[in-house]
């Protein structure tokens, strides 16, 4: 740094498409920090730190400590985030500041919220004040036998299963250019060319992405996605149906000449800042550049009927297996049989894998018994799992893709005799769970509207949990998909019906236990009346809720009611198709409880 | 308008300091339109139209009536507000769009919104398409014999009612000119001077304020307030303290020559766009305006014990006057008499006249009977006011100044029998105030997180209100007062301890009855443990809850509880100062229902 006159690098936990997961090539920031969580890292002359939210912070004190690395809290009251903290640290100094960053993971935004915090802080965000230096190989030159860009195979969806052609789909979004009185768009977040092209890939773990750009014009639409010269078969026809459709396949790497073209000609491209890199940006500024939100992932957000029903099927068949592993966890614990929270993840990964369709986990699940269950997003140790007690909680979030489908269902189990504030924890935890399900609200309600509903009974006891309480799934796609969302950030998206939103309240003590009951919730509409517009919730998760260590006496009739109707939905759909020892064990199992 | 070649003219129903509820000098909206509720008028050349929220949307839908004006609903979803209306309107117009305005009485920032609004229609925002016409005198042209500006006496409260000298509030300030690079402050809100120089007048019906503009400098405290030669004795001892105090005292009509020297000499004036009127900010306009939000709301909301020892006692003297109120009202309905909404009113009034300290009353009282009451901002009318009958239910919203505090109470009693939906509806709405009033909270809560605990009953009914849940109130001061709030918008105030906010849901059936249960909230430290730091809120107000027509079975226990130890809580509080047959009454009143 000194030699090149930087005076901080920031180091992006991102990919060029501004991706919350993403492939090893990307682990940048584990590889220089040491930290395994999600997080951006920024290394000053005299300082370094990590910026992460509560999901790792327990995790970060631990990773972090003695690294000399600080760990700075993102998403709490007085949080300071990284342009505001470079530019305190800089503000009274003399000269320009250079601070380098990989421009192909940083998006273009976050450079711009630096400026503006520089400015604010009363130093010139411009030219002489403040530079920012590209860097878009700086992973390489600290990362040998850094990992090549993925290359996986592409498969297509037909309309049967997405219901909506990707004719129609780009037909839909030149309007929307039309609109905007725009030439072209260039869409770079992943999820969004896999809605729009209805293709899947898995370039990144538990994300069926293809890492690729697109650029839709009033009159082609090209793909810049191929990563060498040697397709697959499955590819090969993929993009043969693709061109016959007259989408143009591209190298991965012809996007920044392509670009250049664009804006040579004089047209005005639309990008989405949040999601376009840095480096991509900057070849690109200038006037014809408009930026705006991309307006795929409201659209993409908002499920057809083809899609609610694959996701209804994909809950049915998630919901079996899922029914399966807790039949199978009780039946070896009262066995006496050893069992570590990594036998358990596999024998749930079995038991998926047999489905139909079936592609693979949406995201790493968490098996994760007593104290593992205080970190919101554990992850079992490669060596020496722990061993499941016959006491205590234990917590399984957890969720596969199928074809028609995504799942993301958290059931939290005691293994045996619980303590009292287990159980309580437990039944405030659920309380939450079900109010917000039972929510019924007038069109315009966004989730910092609803979110307390989940807190409340958590919050009356002076508990708290210090994660989103939910956020919307894709239809085989990202299992964390917006831009509705289900928490205290004064986001101003409203719920339509057909959104998909977890509903996901949990509580979280260090060195103890931690609870969370999660569900998939499905906007629905609730009819008009001389007040307005209605929408409420329906629960598309299928599998029961332990009610053994509840303490009713904390809970609501209503809120009986609701979990003994849930319970009873539950067994009446799978049973018919569970073994006859297993619905039996479900039939105990979701049994009605007195209020 | 055409002569001037005016494209639009905007009446803004406001006066020259940005105030909520203004002197009948600025009353022109009502004026122009025929309109009694708050809104803003815009006339064009070939349509005009009323800009409003749901509390008036009954009573501008009957007065605009076959006048040709437009009611424009704001607050509602999809509500397109003034700046995009002309926007739009005029967009594909060419040459420049003329929109003329009283300056006075238009905040800056509100010219800014349509400059910006004109700009994203693809209209050039600028001079050459668009020019703002400032016409200060413009209500004159059309309004003979308007009301000259008020001039009423003007008093000093001591620091044994504020708590806080005048001289340490403008040191408070100073610190924050200092901290922003300011020179000076230009403060235009009316309450905010008030406060800052603890005075308090009567130049606006019910908001015991002083028609005035401070400038607080690095050296200087100057007051433009005097509207003539002769003051009353009281306004003279008034000043002549503040004078003895090093503040100047000026006339109000200096202030345009005094804002032209500062600014001339070359200091940065700190200024508040949203309350500065457009023709003293068009005066100023350079790089020397420092344009941000006043910190003197924020500060102001946040009650120091001395104002909180007020309040409790505003709230005590106040309870008093209304329990024997209700008192009466019953005592007279049982008899038969014959009372109008009039009498109500005028009783009340009388009660409360009579207690040392007072001031007036805080806002028109609503005495609605029926469906009067399901116009949430009724008001009786002058002619034939309507008689009280013994059956269904009557709506009492009023409150008061004292030297020591402000109050703001409704309560909605039945007057004999009443129908399922009335008890259904006066049950769901109470439901939710004492939802809300339980509330324990993290600090950070916003009004937003909050809002729904006073909605949810009624909207798992599928019922709503379509205002506010709750506003501040001031000390002894305006009894609308921020920044805090309760209500849908995305405001990011969070709650602190020793604000202030009331609590007030509804429900309104056009044409046959509305309830409202409305009780002043104090936010209080609730401790902190592991899970963060805790607040919740004291009810303040001191006035029973009419338990005799709750459907009960609709409650929770909790709910239950709560209203008990309130009424127990209410009648211990106020009982030994009762005269004996109101004590025995109010006795019966408060006794606990079973759950």
């Amino acid at each position: 740094m000194e030699a090149r006159g930087w005076d901080a690098v920031i180091v992006k936990g991102s990919d060029p498409h501004g991706s919350e997961y993403f492939a090893p090539r990307w682990e940048q920031v584990r590889r220089i920090s040491g930290f395994t969580g999600e997080g951006d890292l920024v290394v000053t002359r005299d300082a370094a730190g990590i910026w992460t939210d509560s999901r790792y912070f327990i995790l970060a004190g631990r990773e972090l400590e003695g690294t000399g690395i600080d760990l700075h809290k993102t998403r709490v009251p007085g949080a300071v985030m990284i342009p505001q903290w470079l530019a305190e640290r800089f503000c009274d100094r003399e000269g320009t500041v250079v601070i380098a960053v990989d421009g192909l993971c940083q998006d273009a935004m976050s450079i711009k919220e630096i400026s503006e915090a520089f400015a604010r802080a009363g130093h010139d965000g411009d030219e002489d004040g403040l530079r920012i230096v590209d860097c878009p190989d700086l992973p390489d030159e600290v990362w040998e036998g850094r990992p090549a860009i993925p290359s996986e195979p592409v498969i297509t969806l037909g309309e049967d299963i997405t219901g909506e052609s990707r004719e129609d789909k780009i037909l839909w979004l030149r309007n929307f250019l039309i609109d905007s009185g725009c030439d072209a768009i260039l869409v770079s977040a992943l999820d969004e060319i896999a809605w729009l092209l209805n293709v899947r890939g898995s370039d990144i773990p538990y994300n069926p992405l293809v890492i690729s750009y697109l650029v839709v014009s009033l009159d082609s639409v090209d793909w810049y996605v191929t990563k060498g010269r040697h397709l697959d078969e499955e590819t090969r026809d993929s993009f043969e149906e693709l061109r016959s459709e007259g989408i143009g396949i591209h190298g991965y790497d012809e996007i920044d000449p392509a670009l250049s073209a664009i804006v040579g000609d004089g047209g005005r491209l639309y990008v989405d800042e949040a999601t376009l890199n840095y480096h991509l940006y900057s070849l690109l500024e200038g006037d014809f550049l408009v930026p705006g939100p991309s307006p795929v992932p409201l659209r993409k957000a908002v499920k057809n009927e083809t899609e609610i029903s694959g996701i209804r099927e994909a809950h049915l068949e998630d919901g079996l297996a899922v029914e399966h592993f807790l039949y199978w966890l009780d039946q070896r614990m009262s066995l006496g049989d050893m069992i570590t929270e990594r036998d358990a993840s596999e024998m749930l990964h079995a038991l998926r894998a047999d489905i139909p369709g079936f592609r693979g986990e949406s995201f790493e699940t968490i098996s994760a018994y007593g104290e593992g269950a205080a970190l919101p997003h554990y992850v079992t140790p490669e060596d020496e799992p722990p061993v499941l007690q016959p006491h205590g909680l234990y917590l399984c979030d957890s969720g596969a893709h199928y074809l028609f489908g995504t799942t993301d269902v958290t059931r939290t189990v005691p293994l045996g005799p619980c303590t009292e504030l287990e159980c309580e924890d437990y039944t405030l935890v659920l309380k939450g769970h079900i109010d917000l399900a039972m929510a019924i609200f007038p069109a315009g309600t966004c989730g910092a509207h609803l979110d307390i509903l989940a807190r409340n009974p958590l919050w009356q006891a002076r508990r708290n949990f210090g994660h989103g309480t939910g956020h919307g799934v894709g239809h085989y796609l990202n299992v964390h998909e917006g831009p509705q969302s289900l928490r205290q950030n004064l986001s101003n998206v409203a719920f339509r019906a057909g959104m998909t939103i977890t509903d996901e309240p949990g509580i979280y003590r260090e060195g103890s236990h931690g609870v969370r009951h999660e569900s998939l919730l499905l906007v629905v509409d609730a009819g008009k009346n001389d007040f307005g517009s209605w929408l409420r919730f329906e629960n598309m998760t299928l599998c029961h809720i332990e009610t053994s260590i509840l303490m009713t006496g904390l809970m609501t009739k209503e809120e009986i009611q609701w979990l003994n109707d849930y319970n009873c939905r539950v067994y009446e759909t799978l049973a018919p198709r569970l073994e006859p020892e297993v619905a039996e064990w479900l039939e105990a199992k979701t049994a009605p409880i007195a209020y």
